[in-house]
């Protein structure tokens, strides 16, 4: 096997135009789309007609006349189709944390007898935070799960399940549909947590039969750093009421009536909360319209082929190095990242950075390597192998210091 | 009286060359900042460069190496000179909506034993809603109470007052150091809503011995449209442990430490919750620049001299047409915007819109016209209640119908 495989790869992918739409930088190979997606070069002059002609010119008539005020939810219709739901079951808003507090809240009101929030090892630390601050304050039990024994963990007991679709950390994929049926079988709700995976690998919420989700869209769907965060919950929860405990003005039915009582909107819009933030919404909106003519199929199957030709090559050329492959070989359970571990820790990914292979690290001994179906070509996959075994091969790191923290 | 004195007021005006800094279209006169505050030149020139260098060219190393990682924290300083606070006692963090539900709920932490919440009659809806939400759910009281009842409202069992420093509607400005000495008297504690305070009036939360308190920064501080709200939290109760219902990872003491268990920041910072959306953070940090060099006092003082010009040509002009001054008369009680109440509602500012004045209106009758400091001119004051005059004397408001509604 040798680069011009790659190459023959790149030529056939049916994705390979998709890259010129983004902003990276000759002299880099980026794989780190999955803690912040390039820009999409479309971009800038939205936000340049926005800021000059909605902002400056139009001034507070943009509301109405540049339709600021459906904004989120113009937006909210495009994630749906990425994440398999209706429109009105998605709404743009606040940030990935806050949303799951919404609806962990939404959803412990709905099984109020329930003594029980089950989370899973190792999951993202912000919402571990989360789940155990409304566990303390509502009596309720966490019980924090090994990620293979989520589904026994699931019982009468159990209100929630929060989860990560894919783990921030080893890029492992759980089994959405199998888990969320366990947990209707015993009466339990499920949060997903979509950060590490709309964008990459498959998600069809409706297929899944799921109640409840979150997610931001700043990894692979290229919205911007800190860009809007978006949640789902389903129709069958709507009609029972599920209801935000931060029941902000825009989550109101009819806003702009200023009434002194609150009335819910009749979509998942009810979970907005104060005014959006409309420059960072709409420069989110144009990168999405980058999905208007991708084959979500063609996205799905691209984040396959390049994680298992980065776990081959690693298994070749880095495992004789030090290096463990810490994500699963099973294409299925394995989202969009590949994680390898090495003692070596940061430093390796700080050599790596140097040299051009822009990873991301994680605590204590992670390197992580994101590889956004849309701007990530085959060729850098043994570009970046080549470069990370020679780092590991000269021992190169072990003059890199410890370096400041990043998201 | 005559134009020409509101043009030697503008000869003379301190803050004069201010408004050059704004983006203001030459056919309008814009009294709607209290809404919306108009776009500094500035920004888009600086968000260009955060797009093309930071997050084209960049990327996930601009977290370091644009120091957005501390752009929350940077923002918070130049908030907290604005608003009479130390930088650790500012958080810039979600919308004011969301900061309220933070608040209140610290607030409620530190007073278990109270059962009342204080709102105010007609106080703005979000803030009612979330008062109301959590009242609900804590078992406790919801008081409203009439603008001048709120002193006496508070008690021993008075847990929190939550109050606009300046209301949405009439602009009345409320004693705030009064209300808060008040508050103390009886142990309880006040968060003030800045949102239609700072840049507009005088704001001095160590003067006023205050604990907590919510704001916008989209109206008079120009931060553009969904800008980013801050909260401010006392040093006292940061000391004695108020703490976030929302503990999300970037109000974490090492947020990239990613550790299991949540140790809150030691300033305000704990209050943060997601990752903050960096273009529209960065967006507000160049429009606050421009109240580097700005003589607050100055500001203030010009709020005062427009706004009594505003309802002395009212009360000549505007009442015997049938309007009538809703905001109150003495400048003390008084924010920055003016509001006017006439039967004709929504008709009469559709009629000045489409002549060039822009304010907005308030369901049923209220007439709002904001007066910015930094942007608006003495003349302005003039020429807006002279088309004003002449919508009301020709009777052509009765044309226009029922509009969309905007914030």
């Amino acid at each position: 096997m040798d680069r011009a495989v790659f190459e023959a790869l790149d030529r056939e992918d049916p994705l390979g135009a998709a890259r010129a739409a983004f902003a990276l930088p000759d002299d880099l190979i980026y794989l780190d789309g999955n803690s912040l997606g390039a820009m999409p070069t479309r971009v800038p002059a939205r936000l340049e007609r926005v800021l000059h002609d909605e902002w400056g010119a139009g001034l507070i008539r943009s509301w109405n006349a540049a339709d600021w005020v459906s904004a989120t939810r113009r937006v909210a219709a495009a994630l749906a189709r990425l994440v398999g739901a209706h429109a009105d079951e998605i709404a743009l808003a606040d940030s990935t944390t806050v949303n799951l507090h919404k609806l962990l809240i939404a959803a412990l009101d709905l099984r109020p007898a329930r003594e029980r929030i089950v989370v899973i090892d190792g999951d993202f630390p912000t919402d571990r935070y989360i789940a155990a601050a409304i566990a303390e304050r509502r009596g309720l039990e966490l019980q924090s799960v090994a990620p293979d024994a989520v589904e026994d963990a699931l019982d009468d007991r159990t209100a929630v399940l929060v989860a990560s679709h894919v783990s921030y950390r080893s890029g492992r994929r759980f089994d959405a549909p199998s888990i969320t049926a366990r947990a209707h079988q015993h009466g339990a709700l499920v949060i997903w947590d979509l950060s590490h995976s709309t964008g990459a690998v498959p998600v069809d919420l409706h297929a899944w039969d799921a109640d409840l989700a979150v997610g931001c869209t700043y990894k692979y769907l290229n919205g911007g750093p800190g860009s809007p965060a978006y949640l789902f919950v389903s129709r069958r929860l709507i009609d029972i009421g599920a209801a935000s405990p931060i029941p902000g003005w825009f989550g109101h039915d009819d806003p702009f009536a200023f009434t002194a009582d609150y009335q819910p909107a009749g979509s998942a819009d009810r979970f907005l909360a104060g005014t959006p933030p409309i420059l960072s919404t709409l420069a989110l909106e144009e990168a999405l319209t980058l999905w208007d003519e991708v084959d979500l199929g063609e996205v799905t199957a691209k984040t396959r082929a390049l994680t298992e030709r980065f776990i081959d090559l690693a298994d070749t050329h880095l495992v004789p190095l030090g290096a463990d492959v810490a994500s699963p070989r099973d294409a299925d359970g394995r989202g969009g990242h590949v994680a390898l571990r090495h003692d070596g820790g940061y430093a390796v990914m700080g050599a790596l950075v140097e040299r051009g292979v822009i990873g991301d690290h994680r605590p204590p001994d992670l390197l992580r390597f994101g590889l956004s179906p849309l701007t990530t070509r085959y060729v850098d996959v043994w570009d970046a192998v080549e470069v990370i075994r020679s780092v590991l091969a000269s021992g190169v790191w072990r003059d890199i210091g410890r370096a400041p923290r990043v998201p």
